[in-house]
């Protein structure tokens, strides 16, 4: 399969190399259409492979090298919601968490697409309460839960969604924190020209050591502005998010409080069932991990400094979460028992409608399986 | 894009021509993976594309020739559901259907994959006491129904989905009704050695020209068995219900028999806001179209004695709806003032939380788009 070993680029000695630099060098043919990306999962019923899935995919380390990558990691990428952690970062650093005397749940929550259960979303609630706004001035629209359970007791209830069971009510609520304490209109945080916005492009731009100003761009489900980032910086940034060593002291700190966050309330990052919740558990807080729309998905290896960055190219969740696992489990920074003991995070069961396994979801030879 | 019309095979003059024959002499490179699948499908957001969805597809002529096709169409696909008007001809040719004295409705019902609204399953419900069964005798399983507005309407009031919910309800009313009037026992019909599953992947060899005695097969959503066929042969036997000529006199009734009701009523194929009920209805009984799990979906166009068949490799239905809706219009068989008035057949609104289009999921360049 197209599985490089690149090891690469800004040398051992320049530890403020970016993920940007590390391969830029690399020759890219010039195709009409974008380069084949390799199968990273399949999809089996039966006697045979029944679908699959293309992506791309890198594990980088904190000084920018590309120790491992699949398909063309240079092409931009919506990162969506895997990027909550790097987005939180303005709310610590600029001061306002502190100043409304928020929590690491809070903070753990401003990171995370939830479920919309009620420990989140009673979080939310309280937390917009804390900062004197209501859910009429979030802007990122409602919708039912994730949580089937929840979404079924809402329409039994009869109870409308509101934006706190939006999956990025946390993310929200981080950002009118933010205006407020900064003195800026709450009205528009969602634009790309407001300054909370473009506060995050900055410091995105710093993690993920590219230049943004020409990026293309795109409005998410929640409203707020994706950036296209190519997907070797992603994971450089989430490997500086595991091992901020290169960061001014101001932003190692938030970062680290972000980190830790993270990593002390997995329930709150997603929620019943949900992958990232899983893994995360199954891990003990080894790794860090965080999906997004259209299949994207990050994990920070905070104790080996490095960052992984997945893109799906279809977009689906199943191959995202178990390409997921098999790009962790490739590091070898898990031990194999908790692998065996979790291995429904690297093969997810297909079921027909009477509840019988008819075939699994796994990762392609060329992703370690 | 690997975009080729091949014509082919079989001759002229050859009428039992089959689509296997006629690309059988085509050279597969010898790849370790599957050869590639050419983009058939964008999702964009903002200024870029977001997602790509490969996949393979044809159209075959009633002759079994390759008019044109995208990918790799000798390969097997499971057709899921996507071939239920093929499972349904032992239905008629047995004398089951007319000897329980049921109508077009019932018979379009057997070739759906339905919403679930009331006007489905209260159709199941009705057929299935006609033949002195009950609920019980299903072995498809349940599960809500698709349309949200029942599942959710259900929910309010704490019904439990039934076996007649199951959006395959239909068609396995049919084999039930089948195995009735041959005096099979009912009990384990869904199997692949029971003979009315026997008797169709008999019908299905001789409809798609294909030997399948040895071809792969799992287990479909519902239960029964789903067989690997190339592609090639699926457009092949969609082209010959649209232009039975080569078919045996009492086949040929069937299948005029099949299509007809299938034609006749679009909402019980599907039902509210469906992609295949509304194709149909945007065409008027011009082209008759079905989805399968996994993203296979087929269309007929009798007219033209055309079969058109296609699998996103991925499984993403989005993919599916609108490359089919691009294949049909390929075939320059419907006006185009018809695609003006239902363009969003063609190009999908990809909306965020405040329902505001921030994307489009469209044909890729490749698929006359």
């Amino acid at each position: 399969m197209s599985h490089d070993h690149s090891s690469c680029c800004g040398g051992h000695g320049d530890h403020h190399g970016h993920a940007h630099d590390s391969s830029g060098t690399e020759a890219h043919a010039d195709l009409s259409g974008p380069p084949e990306a390799p199968i990273l999962v399949e999809v089996t019923r039966g006697g045979m492979v029944e679908s699959v899935h293309r992506g791309r995919a890198c594990i980088v380390d904190s000084d920018g090298r590309v120790l491992a990558q699949w398909g063309d990691i240079q092409a931009p990428v919506y990162p969506r919601s895997a990027v909550k952690a790097i987005q939180a970062i303005p709310l610590v650093e600029t001061g306002a968490f502190d100043a409304y005397g928020l929590s690491d749940q809070e903070l753990a929550l401003a990171c995370s697409s939830h479920n919309g259960e009620i420990r989140h979303t009673r979080l939310a609630e309280a937390w917009i309460k804390r900062i004197g706004l209501t859910v009429n001035d979030y802007e990122c629209g409602a919708h039912l839960p994730t949580d089937p359970d929840t979404a079924h007791e809402m329409i039994r209830h009869g109870e409308t969604p509101t934006a706190f069971h939006n999956n990025c009510s946390g993310k929200h609520a981080g950002f009118l924190t933010t205006a407020l304490h900064k003195g800026e209109p709450t009205k528009g945080y969602v634009r790309f020209d407001h300054p909370v916005q473009q506060r995050i492009l900055g410091v995105t731009e710093q993690m993920t050591g590219q230049d943004l100003s020409h990026a293309p761009w795109g409005v998410d489900g929640c409203a707020i502005p994706t950036i296209g980032i190519p997907l070797a910086a992603i994971a450089y940034a989430m490997a500086r998010i595991g091992d901020p060593k290169d960061l001014p002291d101001s932003r190692a700190e938030a970062v680290t409080r972000i980190r830790r966050a993270w990593r002390a309330h997995p329930y709150l990052i997603a929620g019943k069932g949900a992958f990232d919740t899983a893994m995360m558990q199954a891990a003990g807080g080894q790794v860090l991990v965080k999906g997004g729309a259209e299949a994207v998905g990050v994990a920070v290896l905070p104790k080996q400094g490095l960052g992984i960055a997945l893109k799906i190219d279809d977009g689906t969740p199943r191959a995202r979460e178990v390409a997921l696992a098999a790009l962790i489990r490739a590091t070898k920074a898990l031990p194999d028992e908790m692998w065996t003991r979790a291995e429904q995070l690297l093969t997810q069961r297909v079921t027909n409608r009477n509840g019988l396994e008819v075939g699994v979801v796994r990762a392609a030879e060329g992703l370690g399986a």
